[in-house]
């Protein structure tokens, strides 16, 4: 029976605790002990105070085998990690020659002159392992203390992330004897988590012990995340796909993809494999599924554009939206969207045109179209599909949604799938 | 002397520590307590777990004032806040009869059976007065035991705010006799923190002691906060915007707004008070800056609509960019987004034209035009002012720090500013 290896992490600032910036650090690290097994048993997050910050470090100590800190570590008189280790650890505080040499380095490369106080960043704990920071003026320190793991890393979340990654999560691997598990997350849109459950039931209730399901809901998605525990890691792998081949019958096409996946990188894979193109119309998400398409790397070698027509006449003039339709039906219509969706694809002589239109809110409803509804269509040489949806009073959640549905439409569109 | 108030803030719950789902409530909590004068000594988050959420208990009764518990709050059995409070207050737990009312009614509206682990909701520590949660099934409990003040509330986000709002802030002012504190933001765009600091150097080392000031830099931005500590709000707040009259001199042309004021805002402000119109013809940007004037309600009162122009053919043919400039000058060139400006202006008949276009990454550079470079361009009916912008390798961040200085370029312009 493997042994649970426990670990606290301490973040530490005063500007923390004064919500002055939010502490993405200490959720990073749970994410990332969590895929190797170590069990995060506290998080605390205490300000630049002597009295505060000893506590916490014999708090930790009590409560876990690894105590990972981060912040405190800058170069002036408010910063006390490091003379607070040196005095928990009983040991001085001295020059480390290497680390020295790397803050040089990194002055010089940006150019600037290496200050008195900056290069008290080399001073260390004499009873640390120095840990070399490539991008930033505050090292790592690793402790073996007291039959405990200590690591102190700088609290600028790149900085950290790097320390971790490169260093604290492979030498944690290595040092302690961790249970293996494997997860992989499966990504679903398009049904809600109770819908989903009960597909799912049978399934889920004849789930081996070894082998957990935790529903993880967000705007207008639901992540199904599988955990196997295993004596090897292929055997764990193994045992995850296995069930996911199970599932995948009962709730297939509501899966776009795993783990990394998100809707707008699935899509532009789809369309990159295929070698097609899409073009976009966005009245009501307003820009906001381009903004999605053209955040990931190479989309310009499927996006071919888009167009914002926030208003009738730019619909008309700009897209060839018939004037009759426009009064006839209203801007958020199933017509309208069905031109603006003909209209983007030949404009931008693209294989798929995506259109929405609707009533972000909190004014613009009424009675028979409140706040909320939106129109989406998407067309290619085939024909064009449409979809009305019945979303909320929120401005901003109504952005969202629309852009999570017109992004499955479209990829049920480039994948033939049928409508639901 | 006023005293010190202190807070512990608590979040229990193993999905948090697992890094399933980021505590965004302590953060909050965090920044209302701070605006009101109490001092959060420490935040800590344990799993839902009997001896560690004890020990938290007795750990935050050391340490605080005022204790305030979010989540574990749920019907199922692992939900251990409420009885494990019971236990260390020593006390039962009863049904409140106005909390089953609640439970009831709320079940009611949405239609759903109540169901007898639903009728636990209401079932609450005898020590505890229940606080009605107007929008979720699990009550708030305030306790005022061992000479402290203890609140649990449950984690849904929306739920704890309401919650705060409307009856843990107002309670606390009452109950305790607190600092009166007043804070500012200044917002800069423009500028980076190490020049600004150096601008108002002699400003900053003339600043009484009860008025702080702290730097905050976010992408493209630094904010100023500005905090004074008075005996009367009226007193802290006059200190303030005399201190804010005293910086402008030397930093105006850097301060688009304060406080709640975010860029696009401000700009959608701006046209909205000149009767103003703007286009956007977004081709590195991809539809962010069009995003985030869009996000804001009424924005289509001065927003005509936006263009992606991702490729060539479209800033041609569609936004009448000449052939022969983007062949001799390429895409990312000063001559294309002027053009591209006025193109835009034009087609949707708008005050204002605002173009992008630039190399953002990671692929795409040339020696000449490394990743990084964006010009950008303003156009109205006097003429066209232009940047060009010397950014980042990283996509996601060139694309931010663009719709950041090229709303700073419109700012301008509608002001009628002249150029840094």
């Amino acid at each position: 029976m493997i042994r649970i290896v426990k670990a606290e992490i301490l973040a530490i600032g005063d500007e923390l605790l004064y919500g002055q910036i939010q502490d993405t650090n200490s959720f990073w690290i749970s994410q990332e002990l969590d895929k190797i097994g170590v069990k995060v048993v506290r998080r605390t997050t205490v300000g630049d105070d002597r009295e505060a910050m000893l506590h916490a470090f014999s708090q930790a100590e009590e409560a876990a085998d690894i105590i990972l800190i981060t912040g405190g570590l800058g170069p002036t008189r408010d910063d006390l990690t490091k003379p607070l280790l040196a005095e928990y650890f009983n040991c001085e505080l001295a020059i480390v020659p290497e680390a020295l040499e790397a803050v040089r380095q990194l002055f010089e490369r940006r150019g600037r002159e290496l200050t008195p106080t900056n290069e008290l960043q080399a001073q260390l704990p004499t009873k640390c392992q120095y840990v070399p920071n490539e991008v930033g003026t505050a090292p790592g320190m690793w402790f073996e203390e007291k039959g405990k793991v200590w690591m102190s890393m700088p609290g600028v979340p790149h900085e950290m992330k790097r320390l971790m990654s490169n260093y604290v999560l492979p030498r944690i691997k290595r040092l302690f004897d961790l249970p293996v598990i494997y997860h992989k997350l499966v990504k679903t849109v398009g049904i809600g988590e109770s819908w989903l459950s009960d597909l799912i039931k049978d399934w889920e209730s004849a789930l081996p012990d070894h082998v957990g399901l935790a529903y993880l809901p967000s705007i207008g998605e639901v992540k199904l995340r599988l955990t196997a525990t295993s004596t090897t890691f292929e055997e764990a792998e193994r045992e995850v796909d296995e069930q996911i081949e199970r599932v995948r019958p009962l709730i297939g096409k509501y899966i776009y993809g795993y783990n990394q996946d998100q809707l707008h990188t699935v899509v532009g894979h789809h369309l990159s494999q295929k070698g097609e193109s899409i073009a976009l119309a966005e009245s009501c998400s307003g820009g906001y599924i381009a903004h999605l398409i053209t955040s990931v790397p190479g989309s310009s070698g499927y996006f071919k554009g888009g167009m914002v027509p926030y208003h009738n006449e730019a619909k008309e003039y700009l897209l060839g939206v018939k004037r009759e339709t426009l009064s006839s039906k209203g801007a958020v219509s199933e017509e309208t969207v069905i031109e603006m969706a003909k209209g983007i694809k030949d404009k931008f002589n693209a294989d798929y045109g995506l259109s929405s239109s609707g009533i972000a809110g909190p004014d613009g409803g009424s009675s028979e179209k409140p706040v909320g509804t939106v129109w989406i269509a998407c067309a290619n040489k085939d024909g064009v599909r449409t979809k009305l949806l019945k979303l909320t009073q929120d401005r901003a959640l109504n952005i969202h949604l629309t852009a999570v549905y017109a992004l499955n439409l479209l990829r049920r569109c480039i994948l033939g799938e049928s409508d639901d």
